[in-house]
């Protein structure tokens, strides 16, 4: 009896126990708890461990079994938007650290709050780890997604199907990576962000950034920190333009190297150490047959994506977290409780032509965004879309906007002080604590370091065993 | 009438273009050029170059469209064992350079020599490019593969049948790279030999190399050669132990990272700028079930491939180049004019219980090898065996050996010089050329440079741009 219960059930596979994939597995557990009936649900992480990019791999390359590497994060990599900005709704930071903290922790202390969410959730259980999706074909007959998966460990491949695939493997993994004439020639290291692990070997040197993205402007202030000698950020169409210190500064777009000097489009060159490529990220699905992948570039509403995670052609197909983002976990979240819903019968879905004009009347919307504070709030609106569609716990998402839009201006006025700003959390209306050190002066990471309480010069030499700056 | 007998041929499928690959072309058009009615052959390659390994790419990670980069060749990599060894017995280095040349060339000029042969032949209308295997399923029934492609260039995916299967897509791709205690928190670059593209990042550094492979070997020098300040290489079991240059040394197993010092099994330890990873590579067939999958050790006869390249369990599933290696191309060339002739209907396939038998034997032999020596003498045995079952043109394999000899000699007594010296071709009678620079005083390994006849000190600075050394 109970077998045949649960050979009923329908499946859902996940694919990627990152944030998106975790908000999904969440997004079941709290309607298991609820006391609703789910179905059978399994999540493939290709990584050892949950989290997605915020699980931090010293590897670059690939990784222990082979498999490209998935995260693009650093050391000394601390938030750079406020975390009032993505705070979950259904889990506040006061919950998890049971004490105000300051507004851009470092990346261990936010991965020990995704954590703190799903442990207590016992939501370890659902996920297979190291273990990648090789390939997925849709059978059209009984209507369910095969997947082969590939279970590193033990080297053994098998298929598995589902009623329905959720894929949240992220698109922050796989480089961009443009050829400029001459760089196979250049002595210097050459390396995309996503191979960036930290900006010590950069000391003292004169650093290139190609780009003009969140990477490129973090990872040329990290280096400025930590002790790079200059760094040259150059630009394809517009330059961050923030108030850089003095030995930062914007130049056009690169056009050749010879040797290690870079030419760049306004007539000028320079000799560089170092070339980091800030050149963006492809949205990559390896394991997908082309018509079921999606084929966007990074934006705000990738098209084909009915509330920007059905695919429209094959709604049990779902993606989540594609879109360029401002709101992160939060944004997740409200993808997954939707996601969760349709999965299980309690959203409508309506005809495809009707998606189609809704998918339209977004993508028109997106078409006139002009500045950022436009996108901040085209955003936003997708995001009370969402939450209107869902239990997921409301917030106050105008106010998480005006925040964006005070940490926009805080960047502009000085890019090395920003996050010694504070924000009020929306979920819990608690005020951030001035951390205990200024960022610039901050150059430990770690979480013990960051929740150390202020009581002795002493106490806090024994617990990060150096020296306090 | 035409399609009728088109459609009824056999088709081949070769994965991967590099020297394995290139010799399955080169071994059908071989056997067309005699008047054979040859199979239809179709090969695949990831890049958008063939030549694998020899085709040198810039990128490092994953390449233009995020797919794992497959070359571990570094900019001023010479060849490590004399030409003469891995001569083409239907291609001579006379018949492509019309001179004699040295007998270790750089890359540049190898993969000059590798192409001749297979342009003279217009192999290229065989080869789609940026293409990559993403699934293979066999099916029992039509006893087809059926594999699944994916043109990177348009994003498309499909899937053609082939009767014979032939995976050409070698084992020195995919790093092998062992966690070690703190390695996470050593603030220099930390890399694989898989992403060295060169020496010149670590002029005046300290290096730390962790292996005793070849890869340490050359990379260990290449450092000394373009100016590292000094080279440690990490051993596991034996040190390589040949006589070191003073900046060059051996040192045990590390066992552990503080910040930048490393420690090691005999209780010594160092402050390192670097760490490069020769830690060998693994074979890697994401595309195959893995009951077809090679699952295998570097070595010189991996188990289950009948005559090393017929895969015993299902021997239309062919593998090319897997052995660890002595031999190259010639041995590439032996193995894929036996696996021609099989599919040509030519060979006649023993019984899969003979066919084991066969194996063990080489199996058991291959144990009982106690030095480099042997393992020589081994690989000869092998290729002679090979060459005895096709009309690949024979060539004396134990002359071959000699020079193998003589060249671990060479290497022992002088690692920094052991390249200058000149070897006798067994397909031509003729003696390599001294080269006109000692290799510890050639930076450049441009063709230009390395073809370049001395006339006078001039015209050399105007080949290659710069002061002759």
């Amino acid at each position: 009896m109970i077998n045949k219960r649960k050979t009923k059930k329908k499946r859902v596979g996940i694919i990627g126990a990152g944030p998106s994939g975790l908000a999904q597995l969440r997004a079941f557990e709290a309607a298991k708890h609820a006391g609703l009936e789910v179905p059978e649900v399994v999540c493939f992480e290709k990584q050892s461990n949950w989290g997605g990019m915020w699980n931090y791999s010293w590897r670059t390359g690939v990784g222990k079994y082979g498999e490209p590497i998935h995260g693009s994060m650093y050391k000394y990599l601390w938030s750079n938007g406020p975390k009032e900005c993505l705070e979950f709704s259904d889990y506040s930071f006061d919950e998890h650290f049971k004490k105000p903290i300051s507004s851009y922790p470092p990346r261990p202390v936010l991965f020990d709050y995704i954590q703190g969410r799903i442990k207590k959730n016992k939501i370890r259980d659902y996920i297979r780890f190291d273990t990648t999706a090789r390939w997925v074909n849709y059978n059209d007959e009984t209507e369910k997604f095969e997947v082969v998966f590939d279970d590193l460990k033990i080297d053994k491949t098998y298929t598995e199907e589902f009623d329905y695939l959720v894929v949240a493997s992220g698109h922050f993994s796989t480089p961009n990576m443009p050829y400029f004439k001459g760089i196979e020639q250049f002595p210097g290291q050459v390396m995309h962000a996503h191979d960036f692990r930290g900006a010590d070997p950069y000391k003292d040197q004169d650093i290139l950034i190609i780009g003009s993205s969140y990477s490129a402007e973090d990872i040329g202030v990290q280096c400025h920190k930590h002790g790079a000698k200059s760094v040259t950020l150059s630009y394809r169409s517009n330059p961050i333009g923030v108030n850089w210190p003095e030995s930062i500064k914007e130049v056009p777009l690169l056009t050749h190297f010879k040797d290690d000097i870079a030419y760049f489009k306004d007539g000028t060159s320079e000799r560089f150490d170092a070339v980091i490529m800030c050149t963006g990220y492809q949205h990559k699905f390896p394991f997908l047959p082309d018509e079921f992948r999606l084929k966007t570039k990074n934006n705000l509403y990738p098209d084909h994506l009915y509330k920007g995670v059905f695919f429209n052609n094959l709604p049990k197909l779902i993606y989540l977290g594609m879109q360029d983002q401002y709101y992160t976990f939060n944004m997740f979240d409200a993808q997954a409780w939707l996601a969760r819903d349709y999965m299980m019968d309690k959203f409508e879905m309506p005809s495809r032509r009707e998606r189609r004009v809704d998918i339209d009347r977004w993508l028109e919307a997106n078409d006139k965004l002009e500045d950022s504070f436009d996108h901040v709030d085209f955003q936003g609106a997708y995001i009370k879309d969402l939450l209107k569609l869902s239990d997921y716990p409301d917030f106050n998402v105008d106010e998480v906007g005006v925040m964006f839009k005070e940490w926009l201006k805080d960047k502009d006025d000085n890019i090395l002080t920003y996050r010694d700003k504070t924000f009020k959390s929306v979920v819990t209306g608690t005020m951030a604590e001035t951390h205990h050190t200024e960022w610039m002066d901050e150059l430990d990471d770690s979480k013990e370091r960051y929740l150390y309480q202020e009581e002795s010069e002493e106490a806090l030499e024994e617990v990060v065993g150096k020296q306090p700056v």
